[in-house]
């Protein structure tokens, strides 16, 4: 495996694309993380201190040397919860088409399923055995790497990782913050911001995430810097990471969304005074088993992350 | 009364549903709970210590020994406000018919008042004389007990409540918190928790509350265990619950769904990493003025209460 | 301009509605202020101690004597984002008719455009080049005072602020918070109530900001006391400014709302126990560029908060 990842850089995202871990679900993920860290931090620039345990649930903090700023990536995915008979209950805001690949794992085995609607359009599996209630479904990757493209599900947010555990080979100062829940409704965030607000007096934060392509937002053309969404965030500091950009000569493109939300909302409406900026590669195709984003994305959303980290 | 209680052990449930406390206006239930709790404490395994004041506003905590899981039940009930003329406005989500009778008190004195709809659907009052404005007005109670089913408004929550004050009775360590704001938006989750976690490094709830019968919850079939609902708690807690219950071989059942919240919700999204599940009988009717229960999902729930707060 | 203020009392308040300053741009609002009670606080009974900085973001609080209740009156405003092309996004809820002049200023210079809808309803501007993207856009201020009302976009909220910095003058003991991103969400009133309560032990909040005339609260008749709207107070607390509000003889009206919100529902939601109660002068036409208030309305909002944080 050492041998292929040096051979193809994205071979990390497939991992963690790969791994099951839908919102409240973000234990295979953080372990994941543990190993990797553990096994990768002595090529890296500084060891970070890992920071993790049941007071953090499934949540993990990563602190090298004196941070002034933290990155926020979220572990979780959407997905579907088993309800009764063959129903289905989103986890997040899925978007897929009948017959979508779902895998997933109750005490009979292991499960590949397929999801349909019926007429009211609601959404449930198809499989040769009941699934006990409460089973956790995902849709199955298929990762597909082009001269210009990857497509694979869960880009969203297994790429906004991607790019955190890049910039940490070398990081500095700074802190990187795994959270659960932001797919849906949140409630690790708060906690996790007051814990680096009161040990490090941190205040500073980067939403590490996907965003979507639009009409003003186009794949190719670099990272997309939001200066809001169904958020908005203290114009100031926005305005610092743009300028950060512009300096560095990052390709980069403003995003003004009025809908979608992030981490970065749970920052804005915590009890703590935390400018945040959402700072994250545009993707076709959002919550689909077809979310793609362009290599070149990828490249300045690690770019700009780490000259931002050094300046901020 | 005394002599009542022994005879019939649903006379406190009677009582509890009696109190007029919507959202906002839960001080008479607090008293009621505080004189009861100073009467009944002589014949309970343990006295607790009895927390509240202006710095708890309308709520009430009672501790036991050393505490490591609260139980959360919220204490106010849905109903309406009377707005101008003969206006109403829902309080949480009432779900009531025309001609249902509502109660209430103005500084004219006590009032009991039909509700109708116009043909808009707006809620009114038919009375012989104005309420004055913001006037509460709840269900008037007929409390029904039949061989198998409780029926009365108000189940939600006073039989939350009730399981509570009953696993009092024998409660060695723990924590019983009496939440306000449940059905209207929430707003006292957040500090009771901080003071619970604070004072005791309590990170663990159950939250003490009805949900409904569906297509696979059904009545008589045991206390709900809840998977989910609107939010999905952390899964490695719900599933020590689900095998505390197996352990124990108390009849319960898993509920999984989309909607619907609850404490459980306010302490998700709190600033403080806090494990919960929710755990009630399932009942008919939700938010009506004929909420049914059956009475062995009342007793499977204290008695799975019972067991989870020893061994949690 | 000196001569100018001494002869008309509302010349502040048309400076303040001048001030760009919506939802995440409260920058000039608070210099402004800063500015202002730098130079006013010679003349006032007392000088209060200034409280700003990095950690309060583009909020401020001024705290007089030894202080038990606090005013909050949200500096933000509503208004539009520029996107992509011609389109615009809404700050808040903005509620315009076409041709509606609106300001603004990108790094080409300042900027005064006209709104206009297409088919979908979608928010467009009219303006002679491609305005840049994120640059906001707020109502151009036609201020006219008659001889009863008052009418300029933006009451909502700067008479609040107005009123707040009237009551200032004789305020012997209280804080006043002047906040953010009230338009759109909040995201300053939690931590700004957490460092009042952990610095002074306050819990009691007045909630200064306008609501609306409706069938039941008129033009005239007097300040708004609010027994609740989307959120629901504790009664308790209401009741006290009820009467003091009667106490004092001073002109009011007794609101009840099921919609509605204001910097009182973040404290409600808060992680403390904060007590609040709306308190505000009644306006026509909110969030239009036409908003109107009658003279009288502000008069007794003001008397009714000068004795009120002496009362309570």
């Amino acid at each position: 495996m050492k041998a292929k990842q040096k051979k193809n850089p994205f071979t990390l995202l497939e991992q963690l694309c790969q791994i099951h871990a839908p919102s409240g679900h973000e234990k295979p993920l953080k372990e994941f993380l543990i190993n990797y860290v553990r096994r990768e931090q002595k090529n890296w620039r500084r060891k970070p201190v890992i920071i993790e345990g049941d007071e953090f649930q499934d949540c993990l903090i990563l602190k090298f040397g004196k941070p002034r700023t933290a990155i926020f990536a979220h572990m979780d995915s959407v997905g579907f919860s088993v309800r009764y008979f063959n129903q289905l209950v989103s986890i997040g805001s899925p978007d897929a088409e009948s017959d979508t690949k779902l895998v997933g794992r109750d005490s009979l085995g292991e499960i590949e399923c397929e999801l349909e609607y019926d007429r009211e359009n609601h959404a449930l599996y198809k499989f040769g055995r009941p699934i006990e209630r409460g089973t956790t479904l995902t849709y199955k990757i298929d990762f597909k790497e082009g001269k210009e493209f990857i497509q694979t599900p869960y880009l969203d947010n297994r790429l906004g990782i991607y790019s955190a555990l890049k910039v940490a080979e070398t990081l500095k100062d700074g802190v990187i913050v795994f959270s659960c829940w932001e797919e849906h409704g949140g409630g690790s965030v708060p906690y996790l911001a007051k814990y680096i607000y009161k040990k490090w007096s941190i205040r500073q934060a980067l939403i590490s995430d996907i965003t979507w392509t639009s009409d003003g937002v186009e794949h190719g053309k670099g990272v997309a810097i939001s200066l809001r969404d169904r958020n908005i965030p203290r114009r100031a500091f926005v305005d610092r990471i743009i300028s950060i950009a512009q300096k560095n000569d990052i390709e980069h493109q403003l995003e003004v969304e009025g809908a979608g939300s992030s981490d970065g909302g749970e920052l804005q409406r915590s009890s703590l005074p935390f400018d945040w900026c959402f700072v994250g590669a545009p993707e076709h195709g959002a919550h689909t088993p077809h979310e793609r984003v362009h290599k070149k994305d990828i490249e300045t959303m690690i770019e700009l992350y780490r000259v931002a980290m050094k300046e901020l």
